[in-house]
Parts: structure tokens; sequence; C-alpha cells
């Protein structure tokens, strides 16, 4: 039922990917009625492998997190959780509000035993045509060292396990390289990564600066939520401002219309390289079951990436890729985990 | 004889400053054989407003700060800042190594009384086709709310001064715009912002989002250097990413190339519209005097931007300015100013 558009995005996403993956099982959560309507207008009421889960209500963007927790206990994100807790889902995948989404989530599924703090996890496109994953993207603001050390190895494994790498290098941002360089935050974590790194548990590239992220010098950037988010953000921004000169200035006269025109084939080829569909899911990490995040303005092709995400993730067993690493690298946890409710 | 291209770029941009401003004198700093030799390529050797200062040695970009701060005490660098210092210049430009400007500048000219940290404040452009400036980006790594309030301080007065806005706004750069989101210090900082707001002192529009530098919400975004450094680099990298992929796909092919041919016109506008050339020049803010960084990877034409920005501001007046402002607004300071030698 989340995002900008709800079901009218969701559904033909979930549609076009259970006839794209052949062992798919898909549960839709929400309004029953809405949904079915929505199955029908595709003519996929009688999909075997979709079925629907009724929850009266629904998370809106201006919820304060309260409502979301206490108030709305039939929400389709709250229902659409239970599912993984009750074993009945490998993932949930929700394009609602991420604080929402989180607490909803810690709430009923609870943190990964080891883990102070979950983080969010996401993925960026790089020059060298590869994506890199990044995080906290918000969802921890004051990091201490053991946080940032922990965002590292759940980070790592959700690198290894979704592309392969066997092991991924990461990078701890930074105002510079030097090992000198940062706040006394990301100074102590860069010890904590780099002793990980000489007894071979983790392959810590060292500091990275914000313009590594998109050389790709790294496979997995760290820090921590208040500067992921805003890094984040700012980058959207641009992005947006690059979109909007690009079809102003495209449209302008004539001419550059067409220079458009023919030079079509670059501009989707460019828009190929930056969609940001492609790396459309961003993972909850650290919680007793999957969580995937898809952005709110997602339309259905972005969306199913999301849905991707998270069945690739169920396949190739990230969670109990996660325990094991975390059992054995992560130091015993220094605060007592504190659920929001 | 900073930067990546040394005098080949600074003295031809100088030379073309001098030429477009009647009332600017130069001066400028370094080897001066070095110096005559290329005023002479530029057949400017007899320009009456220009003159040269001999320095003996250079501030490299490896360079520890202690070197610069201590063992190279003729470098062009700290001559430059010292003829600020002797009332022989107005404002001294560089295109040189960011942390050994700043050091050297503290060092030579101390920092204005009531401000604890100097902050280099920056230009971006917005989507309203005008500049967002925001500060700290890099000086200031571990911020209490003091420090940022007196960069917002800092940076009103910038503002005001070099676009001759009245009340410039000033937005907090955080997670979310709610009062509730943030880290402890962005909280804490939003509240003396408040005050004064209140107060009449400034003009605070309240938290502002990453997306927010590029829509042009506000005047002026204030964060700490760690944020605002890693932002840059990361929209700096984003830029690059962009550039690269333009480039190649539309030298892909024949009807493509035809396409970029035709399309030039939009392509020039769009270069244009993001060229960092016009937001060139950097201040350091809070010195007893007045310093500007220029981009080191600067050419000729963007280097005269730089020096544009010191002039207009030693034009300005912004120093007392400052000046004013700090003694009205700036709360007692908490901290001994610490000067690093």
């Amino acid at each position: 039922m989340g995002g900008d558009h709800g079901p009218s995005v969701t559904i033909p996403a979930a549609i076009s990917f259970a006839k794209r993956e052949p062992e798919a099982e898909l549960i839709l959560v929400g309004l029953e009625n809405v949904i079915r309507a929505e199955l029908k207008k595709h003519h996929a009421e009688n999909l075997p492998r979709i079925s629907v889960q009724h929850a009266s209500e629904q998370v809106t963007m201006d919820d304060p997190l309260e409502v979301a927790l206490r108030r709305k206990k039939d929400s389709s994100m709250r229902v659409a959780v239970e599912q993984v807790k009750d074993g009945k889902a490998h993932a949930a995948v929700s394009a609602g509000n991420t604080g929402a989404l989180m607490a909803v989530s810690r709430y009923v599924l609870k943190t990964m035993a080891g883990v102070d703090r979950p983080a969010i996890c996401s993925i960026l496109p790089n020059e060298k045509n590869g994506p890199t994953y990044m995080l906290d993207l918000g969802a921890n603001v004051d990091c201490e060292p053991h946080h940032l050390h922990q965002f590292a190895i759940m980070g790592s494994v959700l690198v290894s396990a979704m592309e392969g790498i066997a092991r991924p290098t990461i990078g701890l941002l930074n105002v510079g390289t030097e090992d000198i360089k940062g706040n006394e935050v990301v100074k102590l974590t860069s010890k904590l990564l780099q002793a990980d790194h000489e007894r071979g548990a983790l392959n810590f590239h060292g500091n990275v600066e914000g313009n590594d992220i998109f050389k790709g010098t790294v496979d997995l950037v760290v820090c921590d939520g208040f500067v992921g988010n805003v890094t984040l953000k700012a980058v959207e921004g641009l992005g947006h401002f690059v979109k909007s000169v690009i079809t102003t200035e495209f449209k302008r006269n004539i001419f550059t219309m067409l220079g458009a025109l023919i030079g079509n084939g670059a501009l989707k080829a460019m828009k190929n390289k930056f969609n940001p569909s492609r790396y459309n899911g961003a993972s909850l990490l650290g919680l007793r079951g999957l969580v995937f995040k898809s952005h709110g303005g997602a339309d259905a092709y972005s969306f199913e990436w999301a849905i991707r995400r998270a069945y690739d993730a169920a396949k190739n067993d990230v969670q109990a890729h996660l325990s094991t690493m975390i059992a054995e690298l992560m130091p015993r946890s220094t605060e007592t985990t504190q659920e929001p409710v």
C-alpha cells in the first residue's frame, strides 16, 4: 500500500516479478478489495503464486513513529513484517515511510543477537559500472566506533552474499585518506577495522572520501546515518538538478530538440546508467528477518528491483551468513539493545 | 605558485583580472624569476598595477602541516598571507593545499576576537540559478553547537556582504526538517539559531536536508566540517561521473556524435550552468584578514573568479561587518583560542 503511488505500482511490479521468477511466491498485504481490484485490472486475479493478506490500515508518510508503532497495529507495513516473523515470508518489501518501517521492523522482528543497532544499506552506481554499497543511511544519527564497526561487518556480509564477492573491500568515509584524518569516532573505528583486517577477518581498504563512492574505489562505504543520509540526499538533489537542466536546455530551441532526437540513444544510455531503478531496494540489516525498503517514488519497474533484491537476499541466505559472521567477528555488545516500545 | 598548474594558471588569471578591474592592485608572490618569465610570456611585465614579491619556497600538496608551518617559513603561501597581516594586501588568494592554507593563515593572522574556530565557506550552484553558500567545508571535523552557531553568524555576514542580501536565510543541515530530527549537536544548535531568529538577529529558516543545497531552499547551509567535506566531495564525484558518461555516450557512434554536434549549444549551456568556475573561491572566515582558497585544479578562467571573490570581499568590507556582527551576536567564547604553534 506504501509509497507515492501505492498498489498501482506495487501490484504490477509483483505480477511481473512472479511471472519472471517461477519459484517466487508473493503475499500482497493491504486492503483486500483494493488489491483484488488491481490484480483483476492486470488479469492476474488467479495467478497461483500470488496470495492476498488483508490489513485494514496504512502508515502514511506523515505518521509519527508512535502512530505507526502503537496506534496502527493492523497496518499493511506491520502485517507484512509479521509475515516474516511468523515464518510465512522470507522477506518483506515496503515503499513506505523509512523511519516507520525501521521502527516497526525493530519492534516486530527484534534486533539480531550481537547487533546493537540495525542499519540501512543502500546501493549507488559507480564509474566502474558496478554497485557501491553504503551504510548507514539514516537509521543511526549518533554513532560510536563499535556501531560503525558492526555496520562494516553487516555490510560486508551483504555485499558478499548479494554480489558473490568473497572478500568485499570496505572503505571508511572520511575527510581524507590519511590515517590522521577525521573526527574521533572515525579514527577509533579505523583502528577496529584495521585490527579485523590484520587478522584476515575483513578486507579493510582504509579511509575513503566522498568522491570515492562514485569512483567505485571500494565495494562498501561505511559511515554514520547522519553523514550517509545527508550525502545521499545531496547526491539525489544534484541528480534532480542535472536532469532538470538537461530537459530545459534540450527543449530550448528546434536545433537542440533535433540534437536531442538524434542523440536520443545517448541520452537513454545515460539515463540507464544513472537510473536509480537498477539500484532500488535498501536493506534493513541486523534484524531477525529480511526487510527491504523501496524508494517512495519508485515506478513499477523500479519497485520490481526492490522485490528482486529481497528475493536474492533470501535465496542467498543473507540472514544465516549474517548470524555466522556476527557470532565470529562481533565483540560482545556494549549496550543493552533497546526496543522502541 | 600553488594548485595543480602553478603560475601558468595563476598569472594569466591575475593579468586578466587587473585589466578588467582598473582599481585592482595585485602582488604576485613566489619565485621572482618564474613569475617574471610568465609575465613576459603574456606581455605583461610592465603592467603598472602588478608587482612581484619574492618567496623562495613552496608548500606542496603532500607537505604535512608541520612542514608548511615550521619548516617552510619563506613559502609563497605564507608570504602571501603575511602581505595581508602587514597591511600590504587586503586579501590573499591561494590554490594550494587547503589544510596548510588554513593552518598558515591561523598562525600568521590569528583568529578574530570572539571566534573560536575559523571555517571554510564555499559556494554551490542551485536550481534557482543562484548560489548556495555552505560552511564548514573541512576545517572543523569535531564541532560543538556553539561552533556551528558561530559558523551561521559568519556565513550570514559573508552572504549579506557578497550578495547584497539584507537578511540571508540560514538552513541547518540535518536528516529531516522536523525539529526532533538529528544528532544531539544539531538539535542544540537549532535551539541557539532559533533564539537568534526570535530576537531578529539571524534569519533562521530551520533544518534543511541534503537535497535543499541544490534546490536553493536557503542562502546559507550550515554544517560541521566532516559532513560538509564528505558531501562536497560526493557531489564533485557524481559531477565527474556524469561528465564522463556524457562524453563516452556521445562519442559512441556517428548518430550520437551528430546529435552532440547539433545539441552542442545545449551541452554548452549545461556546462555553463554547472561549471564550478563561476563558484570558485572559498572563504576562510573568522581570521584577522581575508584569505581565499581556489580549487587546486582551477584553470585561469576559474582562478580569476577566486581573485574576484577576494576583491569583492575586500571592497564590501566583509572583515568590518564580521567584527561588528560577532561583537553583537556571539556569546562569549567558551574555549581559549588555540593557535597551532
